[in-house]
């Protein structure tokens, strides 16, 4: 077995998919001397042609491409399927058919496994194959197995991560410049870093994928994209930001896993955290989850969470994991990690801070009269400023205790039927301490 | 196998000792979902009162203490022998007659596995059984198997880590109150975050027993502790912080492995590095390790370094690898990773940029003759700042550009020479970009 060459084929050549290859043959000898030989033995992409060129371009052999999944899936010699195509119909065809057949999968499809999950990993396990995917959450950054092995002696209170590049970098050029949510967008656009669609970043859509399969890690029991509370980052206004700021935090766009009382509290929103926090720190396209353990209180896990050789380095230690199971003989051991049932906390359960910036009347009473509303559902200032505007009008910022988000809810809906609040400008969250 | 139990034989139940029995009690329902069914069978300790009446503070029962390692080495049904003695003889001893007798090994033991690292692993590998020590280094940071796992297909270009917390606390007490050096680490005994004899932090003996292990882990190439090039915290002053601050620096001690022209270069000392590097807001006793890899890019793995519960997290975490490799019948599998056989870098051939601070006469000609004497060693200049002083002295703050050490140590030493330097008050190096 020691000199066994692994073979390995690669679904979809795109960014990932050849950042994958690329460190396979640049670094393959430090591979082959840690872990064995690895050798790409078949390439299924539609561009086959390009998909050639960009092969030669890194030295591997051009002839192992096909764009017909039958002759990709019947290549002798294929130990390792890497799925790098995306998207959930036709990934989700290719794993199933190649688990069925037998191949251990390595992908870094998040959508894919923070929806299909269960049935991948049940199938993997009925074919007594590895699925991986380490890429999925983070890109480079090693969290999931981090958080299965290396934290397995903790019960994980909270992990809170930026785990989407493309909002952390308008939110730090906001920041850093003061800068216009939609230029800024326009700019991260042009220079690559935003999709021309970018619903799934900015809305908070990516980071709950995201948020899913970590909290389903973190506490052993399956939680669904549908399970998580998304709020995405359209609304925060350069003005929030110095708000923020001139108040000691920093606004970033957090995924929350967190469990209370037995039940999982899955979340995205924008958060305000102290500028002494961890996470603060962390800006432009960089990722970072931060996980507060029982045993080991608070860690933080830093990198590129996106981009062909970060995120081809976390599929590269998946295969080279599958490979080590392949030689000790011990391929689909480690299957789901879901083995307790727990409910999903509901957005009205959850317990929060919050940053409140309203347009109010300006007139004498009128802050005795909001307090008052406020309080009576239990919602207790914790701090507030009060600016003149135009027009007899004032914008207050009002930072709250902690309160439970069904009360608070509920006093906003009250505060907008008086005739003294004219509009919430907007809302955001503040990290409990 | 599913339902065996596992069992766990603890020598020397100090600190971590009792955190790595109060994780394994605390937390007994998720490590037994997890991966399986752990019990501590037997407990070794001199103080044997104490460690029984700190067993029953936690749950555990008393009865499993002995003073008598033979007594402890014949326990049935001891799996895994967990050593936290410390230091280099006894806890050699014990180690070595554990592994003959089968058992596999997890260690904190950095001052071990920096010096006989290869001998326990070899004598592990013999006997087929495992020895770990992700302890060892950065306490509960996940680092070595990281770097052997989940980074496995990087080439490591260099990685840099603030490994002790007692200089960390200094130097962040000292950037934060400009404080003075021997105040503060006397501040820092009296709370317990510094030894009555601080050497082995404050020198920086303590990092290097970890560079030695990161380094053999991270090149392939075993890195023991006299390869390690080590300088201390005692000669920082509040001014080099406070001109650090002002040049757009902070100071760490840092521990930094790299491989250069197939040499590792394996050192700990104070650097300054650039108030935006992930590592300068890493404060109080927190630990972190920066890496940067080939693949991945720039990565940080951040959090407690010392502690009984954060260690403990290790030690819990190298227990239930070695139970899953029970498991799955692969013990002794992973062996040394040393396959190579590398040179060690010599001081000499070290490319450092440099800050140094002297006191020179203040008259015409002598910043022009200073710089004449550097640039004939190949040393540039980047930035220079004269302060003058009393008695027709001026301080210079010279900041170089990279120069061999080698040339570097020639140009003081001909500068101590001349009538127009009166003192070098310190030479601190500058992460080059």
């Amino acid at each position: 077995m020691a000199n066994k060459s692994f073979g390995i084929g690669i679904m979809g050549l795109g960014t990932v998919g050849l950042g994958t290859a690329t460190i396979l043959m640049k670094n393959k000898d430090v591979l082959t001397g840690r872990r064995g030989k690895i050798e790409i033995v078949r390439v299924l992409e539609k561009y086959a042609d390009r998909a050639r060129a960009d092969l030669s371009g890194i030295g591997a052999d051009p002839a192992v491409v096909t764009d017909d999944f039958d002759d990709f899936l019947s290549t002798k010699n294929m130990d390792i399927v890497v799925e790098l195509i995306g998207g959930t119909t036709l990934a989700r065809d290719f794993i199933l058919a190649a688990l069925k057949k037998g191949k251990s999968v390595v992908t870094a499809n998040k959508d894919l496994m923070a929806i299909h999950g269960k049935e991948l990993l049940d199938t993997a396990k009925d074919n007594q194959v590895d699925l991986r995917f380490e890429a999925s959450v983070a890109g480079g950054i090693p969290i999931i197995n981090v958080m299965k092995k290396d934290l397995i002696g903790n019960q994980i209170r909270r992990f809170m991560g930026i785990m989407n590049g493309t909002t952390n970098y308008i939110l730090t050029r906001m920041t850093e410049e003061n800068g216009d949510f939609n230029e800024i967008l326009k700019e991260a656009q042009d220079l690559g870093y935003a999709e021309s669609d970018p619903t799934a970043d900015i809305g908070g859509f990516d980071a709950a994928r995201k948020v899913a399969i970590l909290s389903s890690i973190a506490y052993n029991s399956r939680v669904t994209l549908d399970d998580v509370y998304v709020e995405g980052i359209e609304k925060i206004t350069s003005r929030d930001i110095s708000a923020a700021a001139s108040l000691g935090y920093v606004i970033k766009l957090l995924g929350i896993g967190e469990e209370i009382d037995g039940e999982i509290e899955a979340r995205v929103h924008p958060m305000m955290i102290p500028k002494k926090h961890p996470l603060a720190a962390v800006g432009d396209t960089f990722n970072a989850v931060f996980v507060d353990g029982n045993a080991v209180g608070e860690t933080m896990f830093y990198g590129r969470g996106a981009g062909d050789l970060p995120t081809g380095s976390a599929v590269v230690a998946d295969i080279c994991a599958v490979v080590e199971h392949m030689q000790n003989g011990v391929l689909g051991v480690e299957g789901c990690t879901c083995y307790l049932d727990k409910s999903i906390r509901k957005q009205d359960d959850f317990i929060s801070k919050f940053y409140i910036r309203m347009l109010v009347k300006d007139s004498p009473g009128v802050l005795a009269m909001i307090v008052k509303i406020l309080g009576d559902y239990g919602v207790s200032i914790a701090s507030v400023i009060q600016e003149k505007g135009d027009h007899q009008q004032a914008e207050l910022y009002i930072i709250t205790h902690s309160v439970r988000e069904g009360e608070f809810s509920k006093a906003v809906d009250t505060l907008i039927g008086t005739d003294v609040v004219y509009q919430f400008e907007n809302i955001i969250r503040v990290e409990r301490d």
